[in-house]
């Protein structure tokens, strides 16, 4: 058994840590239904998770405002059941004195300071409530593509800019480097850098610890990995495969911003030429629609020939609420890199592409031979 | 290698029947890429499948429109491209002069008669083609469902009734009959009852034949397939799955009528639970709308539950055109029977569940499994 | 002036009276915008409609569940604010004390005896309130389509039926005649043959009283309306016209009642060849999906020719909330229909088509120019 | 009776313009129904419009392809039935024998040399073919959005700019000053300036010459005028409104380039806003889609407050064939611009708004209103 584990949030203070918090107290309390949670269903029985019950969480975020008034609005937004955030205040209380300000990256001091200071909130956090051990999730914004830097070759040389320079790393990485430093693993839930670095993945190795990224598979990519192996294993040629997501919410603003958005439709692309064998034609938009609020509507239309070159075409829409999907995700994440640093693993975890729009570690997209892959593992670790 | 094979379809002159017939000439000269061949890829490449060019084809009928005619027809209705019919004008011809005067169920003679005739011409195609092996493909009109007969349970009582009856099996059951006791392997396309009878399982056993079926995977429940078990593996709680199949062409006609629909509903109603695992509400209506044509419209509506019970949902609409979608897969069906043939195999063919809405020898449902236990066995054939 | 008005729903304890009831207090009270509302545009500022404020709730119902009750489930299910029965509990409770039982078919007493009693009650509302008159309007569940019988065609007959018979009007020509006989106005929501029958005809006429229906347009009806009248007046010939709706919560359930939904179907259909002026291929499902609670969707797919008979296709999916999609019609009639009555209006109000599937004294379906006729109708009042 | 009437298509080697003059001779030899055609209904019957047979094709292209062979691909790809082109070979040669070669704009000449040609070639048209009138009609791509110049606005300035300059003027404003200096009326079916001049609308009314445009309504926006008036007749707040059209063909492959598209999706957008009296949220994308070759798909989501502020969604879908739809509004413009002219007319034809996203003359998008107006105004012409 991992023994009792930390969960430490990276902008635990959006509506996807709270979800997350919240529910984990609900499924617990028996107030819940596990709906969602691959890790309560049988085919992980055997891997040895820890409990639901065993988890405590912390994090960082630039925000202030309280779980609890988070958690109101949520229920209000139809995202929580509206009698939730009474029955779980306990828990969105303990995890809200657990939450420290985040890093900003233009605070005018040599990064290794600030790494300094998180990797400090890492360790009285694992320390003052006695955990064996505690991974990091990042759950924050969606950065902009960072720019690439000599300086993130290596280790030593990255070691050297961070005492000098303010901007070396961007926020996500700084997370990741303070993780590893910390002993702790590293989950990045979002298309940011993160460890997705040579330096930091030279980091991870040398303190043995797993991580494991990018970018939670919660909607339009999901419905792509199932869909796009059955073209291929039928001989069917897709010409084009085109999208359109619109979304409300945190996560929509951010990406109403070309610069993040880019980071988002490059790495759904990366997907489908994998999961296809070729490149076909067709754009992905991301839209930011304010009144959709939690709720993202995602419209794909797929152009193939069959037989003799006859022209058809699928389409789909998908209707969801991003934090209820993504929410029971982060919990898996958080369990089975738990799981995994308790059984020795160092490295990207590419078992867990499962998870993923662009999986380390992996270069499986097809959703039903990575759950395959995963439930292999899983049962391994047992 | 199999040898020459011929591929008897019942229901010759149809429009699947005629687009198998025309497609699999256009590859062969090059005419076409094999789009929608699963026979021609890579995965299957070392199964020793008897190639395109070694296939003869030949058949049943009640109707007597010439192969070319109906090419005709297709090529208008945009299903052949259209010069297409010109180019293949030889292949149709051949395969003209080989197809026989159907069986009618009411001729007022006992079934044994019926039998041996259909026997016959079995026989004489093989013969006068020098043929190594012929591979009997019910693509047909879709029968309402049979009523159940005791004489059904076991062979025996089966050839005393046939001796005396008219009527103790229904026509795609007679096929049946009269490929086993000519040597010949059995594929049923449709959802009719074909092998399915206690009596037939025996006869194709004592026989030392294979057989497959039913009711070919071409489009709403293709796409079932491969979207269901997406649920399952995130531990998404489906709580309905509604279907409308909008169908023109032959095979809609034929449904309109509600005990042909029934037998098709409630084979694709049995596939959805075996996917899920347990019952779900929601309908599947099958309209004939005779202005599509051969081209068929469905549109799917799942709605499901996430983490802490939030409802959320999935729409796809699928728009294929019938005979393309269904035409390659005749071909792979013929050609990997055959080869299963000639290695021995017989009895139900559960490794071609990936072919059907609902595999005999299978429960297996889901698409991406189905496809890695293809390409497994066929492996081991080769 | 209309002065004080009366609103008597049949079906008082149903989710759309109740919606219509929270609803008028929450706008009333400044807690709600009066989205929906017709009665509120600028286009009928002229018409001299009764205030929402001078209306006053009473109603028949069957069931005994309070209105604060029934309030509380719809807040939960999303159909009404969280917040919305705790701030008009008042109102609730005024409606609540107006509420009297209602009519059941089969007590084995004379239908006049029915009659009489809610006549009755009726009467002692109009009385008891001080109300200027009172409008019925018909919101209870569908009824089966009702036998046509002898005694329907003329009101010497009908009368002399009531006297002796227990079955020759169904419940909601009951009401209608309750109404008429009370000098009420009558207004049916429901596909339920209500005052369509020539004696309630002749009824209404010698009272001099108004009636309108049938069977309120709120979502696929109201978007074909919208739709169908650009095909024609662009030329295009519609070639099929098929539809599919998911209904969860009561109604759903009624209709899951193949003699329920042939109402609804039937009335659906009119409209739609009235539209095109010729019919079209196509059915029109209605399933009942009981996890969908109070939302329908409708799914509908119209095939259609286009210059030189180039084959096109429109879909749509409408996804709303029943009950928040009928309220404010159900408002908006009432005040209309009071108005109506106060001007000395009588006998079918085909301006009011607008509202319905299946308009009572109207041929006119396009939604736009239905809505100009209660445009010029209504000013004409003022 | 307008008498012989020319249609000088600019663009005339184009797909619209191929589709236009083969489906013209196909209604006339009676080789196809007039489906399309406002002009053919009896709603106009009695405007007088001149008879299909009347119309004499000529025009302007940049390209030389012959137009036996555009419609030979055309048939090709579907938008003609396949035996068409052969059927109206000799209207097509008649035709083709009366195209010039296009304007450019990069020839290093002064404008008004340009003008001079394009005019002598209207004029040469009209004498040789005996017309009685010529409408010049602009089919050709869509150009990026001219840049404004300050001799725009007045014709003294732009007469002397274009003795001196070479691109004071879009190519499609040349093709209009061209039309209005040989007294031929002008229509515009892209959104490109054209006509929308002050100088040319200056020049077009001392000429007594009417015009029409601009950008014709053939799919996302159609069905848009058709839907956004019955929001806002029922009082519901729509809240976002979201499209994305997939295009192949050339107009795809134009509005590839983000200039050009602006020009659409603003004129798009312009439109949206004037339906429903207030802007909302939600982007148009255009997207290039090769495979889709001359057909389109449009997605719209437009998500609406209902009462009490209930969230609801309405999405369609709409697959058409862009030169299929556009063709018969080209031939329709043309009559009933021909006919305005032998009316006397001049200006903006703001009755022409019904074929138009962008129309000049006009602030109503409403559909049913503008077919209202349509009629009206035609029927006074009779």
């Amino acid at each position: 058994m991992p023994g009792r584990v930390g969960v430490w949030l990276v902008g635990a203070r959006g509506s996807l840590a709270v979800t997350s918090i919240a529910g984990a107290a609900a499924v617990r309390a028996g107030l819940a239904e596990p709906i969602g949670l691959v890790g309560e269903t049988p085919a992980l029985a055997g891997a040895g998770l820890p409990p639901l019950a065993d988890l405590v969480f912390g994090g960082h975020d630039v925000a202030g405002t309280p779980l609890a008034k988070r958690a109101e609005q949520l229920a209000q937004a139809g995202v929580l059941p509206a009698t939730l955030p009474a029955a779980v205040a306990g828990d969105l209380a303990a995890a809200d004195a657990e939450i420290r300000p985040g890093a900003t990256c233009d605070d005018g001091r040599p990064q290794a300071d600030t790494v300094e200071r998180l990797r400090a909130d890492l360790v009285a956090f694992r320390d003052s409530n006695a955990l064996d051990r505690v991974v990091v999730v990042n759950v924050s914004s969606t950065e902009p593509v960072a720019a690439p830097r000599p300086e993130h070759a290596g280790l030593a040389e990255l070691n050297r800019a961070l005492l000098s320079t303010t901007d070396v790393l961007p926020a996500s990485s700084l997370y990741a480097y303070a993780a590893f430093t910390s002993g702790c693993p590293f989950v990045d839930f979002t298309p940011s850098t993160g460890a997705r670095l040579p330096a930091l993945h030279e980091l991870a190795g040398s303190a043995g610890l797993p991580y494991a990224g990018n970018d939670g598979k919660t909607g339009e990519t999901l419905v792509k990995t199932a869909l796009a192996p059955m073209f291929t294993a039928r001989a069917l040629r897709v010409l084009s495969w085109s999208g359109t997501n619109l979304l409300g919410g945190g996560d929509g603003a951010t990406l109403a911003d070309p610069r993040a958005a880019a980071s988002k439709t490059e790495s759904k692309r990366r997907g489908l030429e994998g999961l296809l064998g070729h490149p076909v034609d067709g754009r992905t938009h991301i839209d930011y629609v304010p009144d959709l609020g939690d709720w993202k509507t995602a419209w794909d239309h797929v152009s193939f020939a069959g037989f003799l070159g006859v022209r058809m075409s699928l389409q789909f829409t998908w209707q969801g609420c991003d934090s209820a999907l993504a929410a029971p995700l982060v919990l898996d994440l958080a369990r089975l890199t738990a799981r995994a640093h308790q059984a020795g693993c160092a490295g990207p975890l590419g078992a867990l592409a499962f998870f993923f729009k662009d999986p380390v570690g992996s270069t499986e997209h097809r959703i039903a031979t990575q759950y395959e892959q995963l439930c292999a593992w899983a049962g391994g670790l047992g």
